[in-house]
């Protein structure tokens, strides 16, 4: 495949040079000229003259057959703009797929979001292997074209991803779940280091890691919770009701012990959880079916020959 | 110092291996055979006579200076019940202190809490160099003897602790904010699991630290939570305020960013904080002044010489 990768950020950078390993054509650009200029320095220790990084937009997408748009959210809809005139795939790895999917309306778009790190970090994080055992999901609505779906899924199966079927509105209620309320959970606990260096002296364990993501860039953090705002806040809700329960429980041990029980219990499944492999039809209804359930295809052969795939053994968890 | 440790879990066996190491006269005593006879084999390969596990609490207090309980909160009361004869200093490790400090009102008695992992993991998980570099608070009342207090610093500084110098209550305040908080945050995060096993299979970074210690023995959780529940209950409505705030910022991306960036910082210069060493006169206004300021005491020689101490350079804090 001919692929031009717009944004050379960590995520665009790796994608660039995990293509490249493997012998694709590939072609990259970045708005920033350092950034361009380091990522000709990394593609010409290993590559051919297939394997480039252009001058501009235009110059990156002659001859691509897939453009990845791996710029942040709100650039999005500027770079899907500039390229009105392309007819070949179209996909992003923005955290928020919703929103996306609306602005690329009419075209040839297959959503996508690998879970690795974060997308504003730089070309010099990049790393080729940062794909490998990484959920990276790929969306699969009505106007998906199943023959694009599976061509991007036999291309990132390829780079060691384990691709996940959903929908955007499936996908952005889960990362809401998983990543934006958690950022919104670590910046609240953060907050309240305000006036108590003696709370930073006995900080330990549960506050370090209850509170990593909120040293994100700000920015990004709102960008995500708000350009995945009705998810975000019907999951901030149900945290909020939850934390509501144990306030009214905090003198009662006994209720509280058995409110915290069950989702100590998911955790622990979480962390325990196995997989059993299993192979399905490369059908719409089948693959949303395996997303649906948490699983993943580890490898998209020939369609006609089924996909290999995984589904954890879902009746596991929370036992 | 003649000590005695009652409890040998994960703080009580590191404490007794780690008062041998040092060639205190030290007896240890556990309810748990099983664990009497885990630490007599451990404290055989290296000691003496005066290193020894006794068969009773009587025993293992007799000719003792100084009684550690190092058994869980609930157990607390009735522990100190047995020790009614015994006339020297009583000391605990457990995460409330000032439902201890009411517990052992009359006594003589110091509070402590070395923050250093979960009371209730076994002797088998013990470490003689468990505290190194681990904050260990001590609880300087208007009640408390200073020369009992310094006499414990000067033994844990030894060990190699950080001994913060505060009293019960803001210490409760402290680790509501910074773990049992935390602990409820966690388990609300972990709750969002349920029913969606894609969302599982999504999680990646900020899920996993974010809900991490969720899995922490729901009885222990609750019991944390609930023996500090005036100071929980007033750290959870400040965080539930603050994700409110973020709620009703959510669709307004600029907002969003002004109320994530204090925390971000805070979160940021928590990370990054340094330290500057100052020698402090060991009177109890100075103390505590310093564990307020986030100082902790690195070294107590002889009173009179003063304490050697370090104390956060809090003017980069949030800077």
């Amino acid at each position: 495949v001919n692929v031009s990768v717009l944004g050379l950020g960590l995520i665009g950078g790796s994608l660039l040079r995990a293509l490249a390993a493997q012998g694709h054509p590939v072609t990259g650009y970045d708005l920033d000229p350092a950034t361009r200029d380091l990522a000709t320095r990394s593609l010409a220790e290993s590559s051919s003259a297939e394997q480039r990084v252009a001058g501009s937009v235009a110059e990156a997408v002659e001859g691509a057959e897939l453009v990845v748009l791996a710029v942040p959210l709100p650039a999005v809809a500027s770079v899907a703009e500039e390229l009105r005139g392309f007819a070949g795939l179209i996909t992003d790895v923005t955290s928020v797929k919703s929103a996306v999917r609306e602005r690329l309306a009419g075209r040839r778009f297959v959503g996508g979001h690998p879970m690795a790190g974060k997308e504003t970090s730089s070309f010099a994080a990049s790393d080729p292997r940062l794909f490998e055992g990484c959920a990276w999901v790929l969306c699969l609505e009505e106007e998906t074209e199943l023959g694009d779906w599976l061509a991007l899924a036999r291309l990132y199966t390829a780079l060691g991803a384990r691709v996940v079927p959903t929908t955007a509105t499936e996908h952005d209620a889960a990362v809401a779940r998983i990543s934006h309320v958690p950022h919104l959970l670590a910046s609240a606990l953060s907050a309240q280091l305000e006036g108590n260096p003696l709370a930073g002296t006995l900080a330990a364990g549960s506050f370090r890691d209850g509170s990593r993501v909120a040293a994100t860039r700000p920015a990004l953090t709102a960008a995500m919770c708000s350009g995945n705002a009705a998810a975000t806040r019907e999951i901030l809700d149900a945290v909020l009701a939850e934390l509501q329960a144990y306030r009214d429980a905090l003198d009662d041990l006994e209720t509280l012990t058995a409110r915290v029980s069950r989702p100590s219990a998911l955790r622990r499944a979480w962390a325990d959880r196995s997989y059993a492999s299993v192979t399905v039809p490369p059908t719409r209804d089948a693959l949303l079916s395996l997303g649906r359930d948490g699983g993943w295809i580890a490898g998209a052969g020939h369609p006609e020959a089924g996909l290999g795939g995984f589904r954890p053994e879902t009746d596991r968890i929370g036992s």
